[in-house]
């Protein structure tokens, strides 16, 4: 069982993640996880924090020399912005005259439709939507980016995994449908301004970017993860919280801005009759496999060894620049929504972000099938398994 | 927090399910439960199982008098076909010439695409699917939808919370959007053949339902869940899996054949523009409200006091007719899958399922926010809440 | 990992148990359950309850003839008692004419010392301990002896590991240090009237409880649990959750009146000094051996390869023929405690219930260091994890 | 629920520790983390580390002017002789010729009896138990008692709790049975050379450190916890693992080094008749009381309204400056142990890091029982509770 924390506020000093559980021996740098963070930031249609922001990435357990010692591994994400908030974000109490007059210390009392602000303040009690947006703030996924990449590492050394992600729509413009990066296309997706596959639909979403922006509105989306080499039977039909395809839905869902989760084909499945929904199956020189991949690679809520294929759907950025009707708390009056950033769209981002919560998922089912303390017992027992299968 | 397993094979004796943790003095009888039982049964385009199948339900721990007791929640679905079934089914050795000949003994060989019979055997180590359908099949349900009924019976004695499902498609047959049954509206939906609140929607799925039997064909669909009278604030944006999005997300893809959920309007949300995609804020005589409700009552992975709208994608009943290709396990030749039942659609059915889920989901929530060991403690915190509330 | 719930009060119909994480391939009958559950009937010293009471195994899910399928393992222990409770413990609604006048069914308002019966009471909000000592009662632990002997049969049969307990102490009446019964010895120490290896010592623990029933007295004890034949390296040191000691500390301190509990040498290793604490290590023909066991077999929080050593102290039964004084609830009038039961002394059967926590315990940290979804892929993880030992 | 995870090496750059799950509005400040780790270092018989490490606390999540704000708490715990260490645990691979020569990146190839270091490297795959000391090491604690004092200031905030511990034996030095500190005797007992409340037995265990010293001997000893100001009803008998006994006993057997844990008077209890073992009731003008308190405040696996008081029992220091017998695991031969610290005794500083176990347990318990957001909620919820009881 991998089990694994975030915690760290999008004005603190730092986020900071812990993953407790992950094997020794995966061979792991800050310059890898430095390059994940680097392809979070990516996407067209960002806003100015992307471009001054820094991750300034400390490993600070769990790993020496390159490697995992079976230990915590804990990884901290510096803020460079930090000494422009660290008297409203201090964790200590501040005198009060340090603060007085600073625009970054006025209460957010205007809560922003589409965000955590109104229920966030009614459920914890605060007049102030400050520390609910301060958490709240997709900016807590640089820390899910961060043990996302860790994951991965395990996933390839101790499994040979590859995870790829690309964007499938923005706004009003999609993908064709079936066009799949391959598990070495990264580097090719991430060349892309929006990071979609197909050349003529990039062009389509960065101008529904440019329309948007000049409109003062904001887009959301589609993104895909695939996964290559999976093994068979990850995941259980045995209960349904071990389900793979239940696991992905809540990781995914659980991601900020997510409005919808779809396996293999997903809600196309569900317009289909059952003669041309599923996967055939057949026996060829290379082994059981299936003539489509409609399921997405998971069936009966476990990996069929067929790719993995997951996509969700993001709604478009909360704050919008043309501001959205809201209540002031504190006068209980008529408002407009405080203005917090300006990412006009952020669903290339969502993408990587989706990579590292399919990496975590899957990495925790690999540690629940195979067992093992280390890369080389669990590529031990994973190998066992291989040559043991019924038909292969 | 709420805990709860199930167990029990499809033609085994029983199913069983225990639910820990629920508050004690919640109303429950063994007629409400036979009831949601038998509102799993309903649907058009059901096989003749769901006719002769009974569900004989016992409570046998935790409750005492028509009350909770405080104490693990027992519940058991006896399965009247068991005497079918009593030896090739038997949980001690049985002697072979008792199983030698019995049709139902015969291995399962040649696994059914879209089930989980192949990777099944993969993963456990069978040359016969026989323990995976058994496990992996839907029937297991009934014992969700046992507990799912006290969960909701705490959650109308505890919080005043109504929860409703509709059908919104089924094959090509989709529901007109926006079109909701609200919190009193459950009879009116189950004595609609499938469903569905629109009566012109209902009979063009009704006629697809019947084309797909004439076609030897099965059809799959989209059901929608409801919830009614929730307060803000259950699930939290403070970790991705405190949200109640992530939770309800991975509760409903962990039903048997859903491959896609959203909340809200979910994928439609990806499409639209941000001024057109989030739900504004107004002060009213009733309190804060929000003029529409797009995110389904879920903002920052929180209820926001609006009711709870989630959808899942059921893909077509897996068992073809018209069988699909396979592979028989033991030769390694071409062959077709087996036949194991004989639904044509199920998704009525699958919104029963997804009510208890949801309801499971919510409780465990509720308990999570309000803590407290009875109905009236839960009462009195959340009363005692709800009037502290910065804005109401 | 493993997960396990039971339900089921003690004048119920039935206890529950659902083990959920079992591989596939373990050898279980119905006959090797009767006979767990009547060497927790054993013991000098228990009152007539145990002589008429019955237990009636029925394995009513994850085991087909007599292997189990990994699906969730479901037993039920039926009470024969259950015609005289069968109205006054109904799950349903009873019509109060039946129960009027029953001497069962009238509220336990006096809280009897050393029970649950009075914090239960004020917990859940109870004016009649009956729902509590119901549940609290010690007859749980059948349900528990029941998964146990799962659990142990698993861990006989995948990693070749036998476990067995003795009673170190009744009342004063203690065995010498060091007496200890080997893997092989358990019916050796079952035909003994306590449970203890030692035949001077065990006619003294007889006499104690001779000497307290004529008192009108109760008594407890000391139980150990031995497990022969782990590997090293079950657990973790690397978070203190994952520590094999913290698990089973926990575990038998679950058990009903338990109030200490030991790895090893415990609160005797406190008092010496640290050169003679510690097991110094010596290479053998054989591998590499501690000289001495005063750990217990557990070393950082996990297994070292030698017998696994604990042991949990038994306050007396604390429902005392010559009762104890409490408070009427209903009326704040001083009274003396409600008996409800008539065991002198039930510490050989506590030793059979540590032992199924123990088996548990065990169980959940192979699946977690070996991973496998079979008998046979854990014993193949498990034998290729042996022969890579930096050290054997 | 709460959820906390530490991470970080005992000669790495910092300890980290995310303790998630905790209401807003707990008032928490650096310097009261300071103070507690400057408690964790107190104690007559600890070697030159301790007074020249400084534990260099950052709060760098969920608190902001000194209030949690219900996101996950997260702590730093700065390691100031890092600059010794930082090629040789560097998280990044090191120039190999950086490296050589340093005595601190010597393999530690001879385990060390009483201590992780061989079963470690069995499990884990490493021929060098650097990874597995480091980790394994009691420094860890710091991370631990960190985040007790959050846990600390939530239960006196919002419950009124205190918590207080003291040492009852060092090697064979006893404080006198019954002599307990109150719940305003922080001080007073931190005065004290080794925590102990009786001046006797305080010298007498003052004298048996010297003696170890002189000896080159290390002693352990016996601590005890108490927290006064419970309501009853944390906890619960309705399942083993909810039970607080059981939730406790697994805290403090996982602290480094604990071997045997006791709750009310443990192993004592188990020797005495049942009439002279269990706490009678009476009421008083100040409510329901227990006339003694045996049980420690549990009784059914609850508070019950008495203090709780709980005991572990620590193992002598593993590290004995006459060194061990051991194996060289790389040549196999006989060899004396790596000495890898200079402790004579770490009893009192034991006894702060259960503190702070036992705060942790029962901020968990109070969330679980009075759920909540924030420290008003929960102080509502509390007086709610209480002013319902059945009897106060």
């Amino acid at each position: 069982m991998l089990r694994w924390l975030t915690a760290g506020e999008s004005h603190g000093p730092e986020l900071l993640a812990i993953l407790e559980g992950l094997p020794a021996g995966v061979a792991v740098t800050t310059a890898e996880i430095d390059e994940a963070l680097r392809r979070r930031r990516l996407g067209y249609g960002r806003g100015a924090r992307m471009k001054f922001e820094q991750d300034v990435v400390t490993i600070s357990g769990g790993v020496r020399h390159g490697r995992t010692l079976g230990s915590p591994v804990a990884i901290r994400v510096g803020n460079t912005e930090w000494p422009k908030w660290e008297t409203v974000m201090a964790a200590d109490p501040v005198d009060p005259e340090l603060l007085e007059g600073q625009a970054r210390n006025a209460p957010r009392s205007r809560p922003r439709p589409g965000h955590a602000d109104l229920a966030g303040m009614q459920k914890y009690g605060f007049d102030d939507a400050r520390p609910v947006l301060d958490r709240a703030s997709a900016r807590e996924t640089a820390a899910r980016v961060a043990l996302g990449q860790v994951a991965r590492s395990f996933l390839k050394q101790a499994l040979g995994v590859d995870i790829v992600s690309h964007v499938v729509a923005i706004g009003g413009a999609s993908a064709p449908a079936g066009v799949l990066p391959g598990p070495g296309d990264m580097a090719a997706v991430d060349a892309d301004p929006v990071r979609c596959v197909d050349p003529a639909a990039s062009a389509a979403m960065v101008a529904e970017i440019d329309k948007a922006h000049k409109d003062g509105d904001t887009l959301g989306g589609v993104v895909e993860v695939l996964a290559y080499g999976l093994p068979p039977g990850l995941g259980s039909y045995t209960h349904w919280d071990r389900r793979l395809d239940s696991r992905l839905a809540g990781a995914l869902m659980g991601i900020q801005a997510i409005k919808g989760v779809a396996v293999g084909d997903g809600f196309e499945t569900a317009r289909r009759p059952g003669s041309r929904a599923h996967d055939e199956i057949e026996n060829t020189a290379g082994g059981v496999r299936r003539i489509t991949n409609r399921a997405g690679g998971v069936e009966g809520g476990m990996t069929n060894g067929e790719p993995l294929r997951v996509s969700a759907a993001m709604k478009p950025i909360s704050t919008v620049p043309r501001a959205l009707a809201t209540v002031d708390v504190l006068t209980g009056e008529a408002a407009t929504a405080h203005h917090e950033r300006s990412d006009v769209c952020a669903v290339p981002a969502a993408a990587i972000v989706a990579e590292a919560m399919v990496a975590l998922v899957l990495a925790d089912a690999a540690v629940e099938k195979f067992g093992g303390d280390s890369v080389e017992e669990v590529a031990r027992n994973l190998a066992g398994y291989l040559s043991s299968l019924v038909i292969k």
